[in-house]
């Protein structure tokens, strides 16, 4: 997508442990022309798939899964960061590790927002080791429920969670893919539309 | 806004401790038909005092600000939860202080997205003693930008919240205003159309 690829190298900075802080438009101050925009990507990719339901997790999928959502004419469920056992037993639940923060953190939906007749469509920001959306997998196997896509706004490549994904036969669509991060310089995967 | 009280009679649910449970369409699982709605209604409201961003607060006040802001052609800000001082010097920072959790947590933005030629509508889901509302408030004055308006969804009067914003002269608007929780029922506002 280029009008996200052009906001990334214009907007976006690397940090050192190949952080790409895209701060200003997409996970902190969001642009809503751009998010509209990634919607309709997400939309266009997905219709055919016919989900019934954006699973995502908070805080920063949150706009995305939403600008997708209302075009696809369906519910957003975000999955919650936190302790599940102080919610009660009503959860599916599961642990993330981030490598980032060498952390490990539940996240758990509702069970009454997610059953098995749903079809669900993944979405959320970044994509790096894959394991925020590993967790939201294995809360829709919880569920019965069927994963009919994946939606990733920018994935880094090298971190190999695509990899892992499509291992797993699960149709993941990148808007951004960064092959590697150079001298500091952000380099994305050659692409031929 | 009687579509949103529908919905709150409807699919809310009372809970020990006066809490009013919206899950199943704001803020957990989002009703895009009627969080759009939302965001008309905010516009109509905030279009003349021309806001120039939307401040709002992570996670469940993110999808009414986005549906808000996409209207008004202007970014969303979404405050983060956690220790800021973590994060650096570059942020403006407040307690909040939550009454069902009796427990004070830190907000706060970075100060890139925030100055004082901001003219600020801040947007949240739920309005109860407007401790993250005054949390968010400090942070505009911290950079000095002016807050332009305060759109709440669901506003529980007998917390007081919105007496102590009136009091400070800010324009408040909430589309539902629960008076009283009454044997569990649900009592609005009566209003004049």
């Amino acid at each position: 997508m280029e009008l996200l690829k052009e906001y990334i190298l214009q907007k976006g900075r690397v940090l050192p442990g190949e952080i790409i802080q895209v701060d200003g438009f997409l996970n902190h101050c969001i642009d809503t022309k751009l998010v509209d925009a990634i919607g309709t990507e997400f939309f266009q990719e997905y219709r055919e798939a016919k989900p019934t339901i954006i699973l995502t997790i908070e805080a920063s999928g949150i706009a995305v899964a939403y600008a997708t959502a209302q075009q696809l004419e369906i519910p957003v469920l975000f999955a919650k960061k936190g302790e599940a056992k102080n919610i009660g037993a009503n959860v599916y639940a599961a642990d993330v590790y981030s490598y980032t923060r060498d952390k490990t953190y539940g996240v758990y939906v509702s069970k009454k927002f997610l059953s098995l007749n749903d079809r669900v469509l993944i979405v959320d920001d970044i994509l790096a080791n894959a394991q925020a959306a590993m967790g939201l997998l294995s809360i829709c196997e919880q569920a019965g429920a069927e994963v009919v896509g994946i939606g990733i706004v920018i994935e880094k490549k090298w971190q190999r969670g695509s990899e892992l994904l499509r291992k797993r036969g699960l149709p993941l669509k990148s808007l951004a893919v960064v092959e590697a991060i150079e001298d500091g310089e952000i380099r994305f995967e050659e692409t031929i539309e």
